[in-house]
């Protein structure tokens, strides 16, 4: 591990800090929602600006490729923008008016107008395999600040030096453009971090991580004397099926592409492939092995993560039934490259070995599963199915044979992919990355497009408060021009004039 | 207490119906939004045509007045009705496309198309106060079904022939109406309730009770292997504050208001006024003891209740600085009308006792505290305002004194009420029926009106999945006409003609 040692927050600066995110919560609540929209892009433009500087920094701490980071970078001062447009366009405060209603039995209805406000200050336990895209800027920071939630990310001890540079460009950025002073802050330190949780100024979190760090963390955020939401983005073994038409029809493109999405960033995505279901006789030995030795061996994050994956990949390994498809060497220093490996078994095997199984292993490797027909699939969707995503491969005359596979994925995934892969996370609207524990602790929100705003919001409705006291965006006559719903019916329209 | 007893639900019939719900799952979400629909009326017209026989069980297990019971069936009925509604219009749905871009960098994105589907089975812990509206047939249950998730309730022990009764009315009209069977249920018993939430078949919970009650299932759902969300509603404090203005102006009326609201229903709504912050030297002694002093004695719920009110009441009589303001004497037998009491002291003192004043007194009881200035009053706001209601009440002339208060309880209260009583709830598309804890365990979240219904509901994304194989919802031509939205911007379009 290259990244040099950052001491961790000692306990009088994380008072301060936390004091300072309590004394900020009003100001940056009462900020316009487009003097924030202004911040925010202050914020993209100030990576962008700083991208090869934080990228050189990342890169020594994480092993990540130059280009891969420059990319990514890019990708969380996009991520930002969208935040920004967002909150121009307005329908994130999801306001609903219903006027009174003198006639309404059995009781006169008063006027009721509801609108979303922020949660308050935000703890953000940032995540190691993306150390821009879900660390101290990344989609978590970004959606609480939109909201108007004060910030404070706990840094991933992976990229220590890369999160203070980041965190000191996003605090002069956003306090540059006017938003309070102490609303957005840094600290280190996993004990300083569950201190934080604790601490009864905090109101909600956002989390990307492991299950088990995850878990232990909801847990606690749970226990407090006044428990908080706590948004754990964890493990996902992401299940790609495969039929015998797609494999007839491009069986060769598939394996390859496999391939390419499991050892994508060196296997260490949340949406990396960790099943392919293929028929029984699939006929692709040949074709995935060729695609394993054409993946390029590549350094982990991180040594204590390539430790970690070399080991649950042994474990893997050695379970009854399973054997070694391909693989490609691993540099035995943990330093070095890691290579690609591809493991095989059938599905009774997994399903007997399920607990062994289950656990992601997080890196360049993947297993096979052959299946015997659709009802094993679908005893598989319902096994493995929990997850960000799930994949289907078929082909056009296929759609009967798979639409009971499609509909199980339904109730169990966050995200169903047809006939491509899933790494590659789109950042917008209609995005979820999401989905039942144990893909997330809350199956309701996503961490990545628009909607991740809404987390950090809650409803406060209004009954017969007088005009002078409302927001504009509650006001008759809609100077905004806002999407509102109206005696239940959406409307951009001037509700005097109705 | 006047309820037979009902006995518990034995564990093998436990098991058959978390079998039952489990297996009726995807039957249940399978079936047409407007089947759904029909099936809620059918469930809210079957409610209004057994009324009469289900009000004289209830009143004679809860000693409620019919005329109050009789109300609250149309109540239950009407809430019903506004989810068929719902279901009716689609937004509910929450449909976003964001079409293929090809062009898209730094790659291109695929076409996205996410939707609202239900959670799976919910748990919903009856209240006790509201036999009808927030028990068997309460929002929770309608929410939950409407979102298209099997429901089992558990009963409340108060209450428990009402309850089969009022789940076998609802039962045979959801069944009757095509739902599947073994899609709702009823559970007797409070170790059945922590045993079906612990069961892993269980997707979510709705509970309305006490804070303490509340608290410990809400740890439970944490805890199990597979957390969930645990929606709670609980107790509150419901502070109202009144400037000089507004007495001066209209004194009498306010301690009149204030005591009828109270006193409603003997004090047993979570909507009770618990606190009435008035400038020191207010001169409405007179005006209170009066209305307190009209205010007619009634029968509590149950004994349990009854003793737990007065237990508290004497608890906060005999604090240091508080004093009773006035009171009605009650029948010493527990089944018999309770009076209502109004203690008196100042805010220091509150605040001083603040760990033993809070608990709310759940009953015909209330607290006059007298503040010293507006700076008090945000002292009171940010101390005692974490409650599913404020209230203020003010004059035209005085909209700058309180806009720091209002401002204030926004941070802390679900529903701000202007010149009005937070006892009467209306049902519709802007209520808030929720707020931090510890008035729920969810802030995001109402119990009460249309988007309550989001509590049951968890989003999906299709990544370029053939229109064969998508719901018509998500289609191109929106053949239902629902509110979407498109590309970012809301629409009731065709995407195909765009």
């Amino acid at each position: 591990m290259t990244a040099r040692p950052v001491p961790d927050t000692d306990p009088a600066l994380l008072e301060e800090i936390l004091a300072g995110l309590a004394a900020s919560a009003a100001p940056l609540a009462d900020t316009d929602r487009l003097a924030r929209a202004r911040a925010v892009r202050a914020v993209a433009d100030a990576l962008d600006a700083a991208s090869a500087d934080l990228v050189e920094v990342a890169a020594r701490e994480t092993w990540l490729p130059l280009p891969r980071l420059t990319g990514e970078v890019g990708r969380t001062s996009g991520q930002l923008r969208m935040f920004a447009g967002g909150l121009e366009e307005g329908s994130y405060l999801d306001v609903i008016i219903d006027p009174a209603d003198p006639g309404a039995t059995p009781v006169p209805r008063p006027d009721l107008r509801r609108v979303q406000v922020p949660l308050g200050p935000v703890l953000v336990f940032a995540g190691s395999n993306f150390p821009f895209a879900f660390s101290v800027a990344g989609g978590d920071t970004a959606s609480a600040l939109a909201a108007g939630c004060p910030v404070v990310v706990k840094a991933h001890p992976g990229h220590p030096e890369t999160s203070v540079r980041t965190a000191e460009v996003v605090r002069r950025a956003w306090e540059g453009a006017g938003m309070p002073a102490g609303s957005f802050a840094l600290v280190l330190g996993e004990q300083v971090g569950v201190d934080a949780l604790r601490d009864p100024r905090i109101t909600a979190a956002g989390f990307t991580g492991s299950l088990h760090g995850g878990t232990a963390l909801y847990r606690i955020a749970a226990q407090r004397d006044a428990p908080i939401p706590f948004y754990a983005e964890m493990g996902s073994l992401n299940p790609t099926f495969v039929t015998a038409g797609a494999i007839a029809a491009r069986g060769d493109e598939i394996a390859a592409g496999f391939v390419t999405s499991f050892t994508l960033g060196v296997g260490q995505f949340c949406t990396k492939p960790g099943l392919l279901f293929l028929p029984r006789g699939h006929g692709l030995d040949a074709a995935l092995e060729r695609a394993v030795a054409a993946a390029a061996p590549g350094r982990m994050l991180h040594e204590r993560i390539r430790t970690g994956h070399d080991a649950v990949r042994a474990q893997l390994a050695a379970l009854p039934g399973m054997r070694v498809a391909a693989a490609v060497d691993s540099d035995p220093d943990a330093g070095g490259p890691a290579g690609a490996t591809l493991l095989a078994t059938d599905l009774a095997t997994l399903l007997a070995e399920q607990d062994t199984v289950l656990p992601e292993c997080f890196g360049p490797t993947s297993v096979v599963v052959e299946y015997d027909g659709m009802d094993d699939v679908l005893v598989a969707a319902r096994a493995f199915g929990a997850s960000l995503t799930a994949t289907v491969h078929a082909e056009p005359d296929e759609i009967e044979l798979v639409r009971p596979l499609v509909r199980e994925l339904r109730d169990q995934a966050g995200r169903i992919v047809w006939n491509g892969w899933p790494t590659g996370v789109a950042v917008s609207w209609a995005m979820h990355h999401g989905g039942p524990w144990p893909a997330t602790s809350s199956p309701l929100h996503t961490s990545v497009g628009m909607t991740a705003i809404r987390r950090f919001l809650r409803p406060v409705t209004y009954q017969d408060v007088p005009a002078a006291l409302l927001d504009d965006v509650l006001q008759d006559a809609n100077p905004a021009g806002i999407p509102r719903r109206l005696g239940g019916r959406l409307s951009t329209g001037d509700l005097s004039r109705s």
